[in-house]
């Protein structure tokens, strides 16, 4: 096919996601190397947002090519009930990587399945099933993750399941009153949650589910002391702490783990997305071992029928070894120097800038009117004159590939990028940002 | 890693499937070959359930595992916004597939995810909430899909979704009274069916979701004139039907899809395991033009990282035409009805078979401790003697490689099995039977 056979045909005979139909106007990709792609004429394009933050090491990767062939030759597919190797080999590696109190991993597709299952698990262990979750977060969207989630994205999904409670993340930027100091958010996010415990009724609370750092809702890092004070709440009431590091996971922050900046262990994680880049679909559950230990003689109500499925594991086998064999962290925390460094001059200079956000190759750059009322460039949850597909349009223009999210534009290309590449890209960013303080502020 | 080190890595790391961990015992897996694999030590085993059901095609199948080694050469993902040769080109293979009725194609990871979006689709389209499944019935284990999910798996997820509301499968077999004919049955079953929607509402009634042959469950046939019955009720009061073709889809039945032995168009068409054999994982919602036509002006509110995956649609386009040029439908048409005579055959010389139930190469066998009462070999949710563990270490010990659920036995070997392999492996059975009939009733 051409590239307009492509489009044609997934116009004809496709859904796309979040989106309504007569829109969707697909770019038909040709091929792709690091952060580069390219279209059917020739354009190359910049991957300013690793696709959906999933891609880390960029496309082309030649270990995750490599292994997947290899596996290929083996067998692709035999079922969980069965001995594979690379599923062994990268449920070693998974709990090996994670804190020691950590036992055991349950293997799924993606991210929302993820979630799904650490829901159950957490149910099941604690028999308690409330489960506390944040407004600005998504956790996916199917009903369990979906309801997870607290953003217009949940709608579709409700009336909900039983049981899903909402309270807020820690967004200091927009909170309804001024804090003096970091210290003092903290103490008012903590106070506000352990009350919400309160009313709720701590027996019936199971879990907290968060993003570690809320990703597609604004890159919202919790301040100091905030996920240590959960964990404190967590273990006060005996309720589980499940990070959801499906997009944080796996070096995005220059740590292996979001939660590795914060000095938190958390009860379960649940992760996808950068286990594989996504070059084959692959999410999980890590369980503490305690959690591990209750399923050996009570039966784990999970199951899907590709569990640990033997082709994405050999991706993920050669993928996790790349991160460490390549050094992804030390690029990351390297690049996120310039990176913030650069989104900090942004905001000094753009008056449409109210806040940039930022950790590892991680980061969100918030649009405003106005610096001082702080007044988003759109207002929540509408885009009436369709502004951010202006902006989008004018990033791709420049062939800036990335994602917006209400009034925030997302940063986050794939791990790899060097020091040229990245500066080159942010000069397109910061010409973007100059068109939008003239016209539409 | 050696046989032993798979296993006891394994044990130690990951969390297995609806089982107790301690439990766990994987036969590791070094090769595989048709209906062929192998362990470690050079055992070979005949795969007499296509793994999950899923594996139509045996193992290694080249003409799939070229595709997957090719398209990891272009790329392996990209995100779904973009066009994608193979998916747009499985997309357009897929709804042509389908009855005339058919007209888009949403991607998933697999099959859980498809029932999930299939829900979402329908309540935005018929804006209508309450969703009607069966009880003798498995939709996946999310939130969503298993609690369309009728059998005990569903237990884990409860208090469930509101508006899912269940009925009785059409299990003549097993129903509290006797039917004079066929035609009699489908008349109970659709006059109860009717009431209930009655009694529910049909105005708040978006959809009757059906596996269109009951599959884990115990195959469960409609009858005559039952699914086209279904169909014009739902036309009745408005309501979509979806089925449900995760197991039955892709020739398993005889058919590219099992409703089409029915006679009968589906609103909404729910498909995975079979469309790749689960080389990669990969499912799908196929819905009508009408629907489809619906989200060119209303936003789809369905999204995951992996839709359309490009290396899962590589597979899909392979697999697909694979079931087209190696003419898999005649070989499950011939190799049904030997099948077929083989089990009504075993049904008239064991006193422990109760029923027989098969269609193409999906077929189960119902163990009963008398012919004249029914009475199941182990009652309903329940073995304490463990006697169908011990049935299937029978099996196993002739290296029939099935699964069992309740006391029935699936048999659903890959579509490419020959007359000589079939009749081969029913030998074990019928050994295996002989001694259900001597040692447990
Ligand atoms: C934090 C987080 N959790 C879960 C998900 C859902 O993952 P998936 O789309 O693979 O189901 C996402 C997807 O973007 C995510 O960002
Ligand atoms: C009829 C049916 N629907 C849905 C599913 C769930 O599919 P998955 O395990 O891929 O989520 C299954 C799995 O066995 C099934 O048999």
């Amino acid at each position: 096919m051409n590239s307009e056979e492509i489009k044609s045909t997934l116009k004809k005979y496709s859904l796309q996601s979040w989106s309504k139909q007569k829109n969707i106007n697909p770019i038909s990709v040709e091929k792709g190397d690091g952060i580069y792609f390219w279209d059917y004429d020739g354009n190359r394009y910049s991957d300013m947002s690793s696709q959906l933050v999933n891609m880390n090491l960029g496309f082309s990767n030649k270990a995750i090519g490599d292994a997947i062939k290899e596996q290929v030759d083996q067998y692709c597919f035999v079922g969980p009930s069965f001995g594979a190797e690379s599923r062994a080999k990268l449920a070693k590696k998974i709990v090996e990587l994670m804190p020691n109190n950590m036992g055991k991993v349950f293997f799924t597709n993606a991210g929302a399945e993820s979630n799904e299952n650490a829901v159950k698990i957490a149910r099941m262990f604690t028999g308690k099933s409330k489960i506390f979750s944040r407004y600005r977060s998504y956790h996916g969207s199917s009903f369990g993750a979906g309801n997870l989630t607290g953003e217009p994205r949940r709608y579709a999904l409700e009336p909900g399941v039983p049981g899903f409670v909402k309270f807020f993340d820690p967004y200091i930027y927009r909170e309804a009153i001024e804090f003096e100091s970091e210290e003092a958010a903290t103490k008012y996010y903590l106070t506000k949650l352990k009350e919400q415990i309160l009313y709720e009724g701590p027996d019936s609370v199971g879990a907290i589910v968060l993003e570690t750092i809320t990703g597609s809702n604004g890159i919202i890092i919790p301040p100091k002391g905030y996920l240590p004070g959960v964990r404190k709440l967590c273990d006060e009431f005996n309720i589980l702490m499940i990070c959801d590091e499906v997009m944080t996971g796996w070096g995005r922050t220059g740590k292996m783990f979001a939660f590795e900046n914060f000095d938190v262990k958390p009860d379960i994680v649940t992760f996808a997305k950068g286990v594989t880049c996504g070059y084959v679909q692959l999410g999980g559950v890590v369980v503490s071992k305690e959690i591990a230990a209750y399923f050996d003689d009570n039966i784990l109500s999970c199951g899907l029928t590709y569990s640990g499925h033997p082709l994405a594991c050999a991706a993920g086998v050669a993928c996790v070894n790349y991160y460490e064999e390549a050094d992804i962290l030390t690029n990351v925390n390297k690049m996120g120097i310039v990176l913030g460094e650069k989104l900090e001059a942004m905001k000094d200079s753009h008056p449409c800038v109210g806040d940039v956000r930022y950790i590892g190759l991680f980061s969100a750059v918030e649009l405003v009117k106005d610096k001082v009322t702080k007044e988003p460039l759109v207002p929540y949850g509408k885009d009436p004159e369709g502004i951010m597909g202006k902006i989008l349009n004018e990033l791709k223009a420049r062939k800036f590939m990335t994602y917006t999210h209400e009034n925030m534009i997302l940063v986050a290309p794939p791990l790899i990028i060097t020091k040229e590449q990245l500066e080159e890209e942010l000069v397109k960013l910061d010409e973007v940002l100059e068109i939008i303080d003239k016209e539409y502020i």
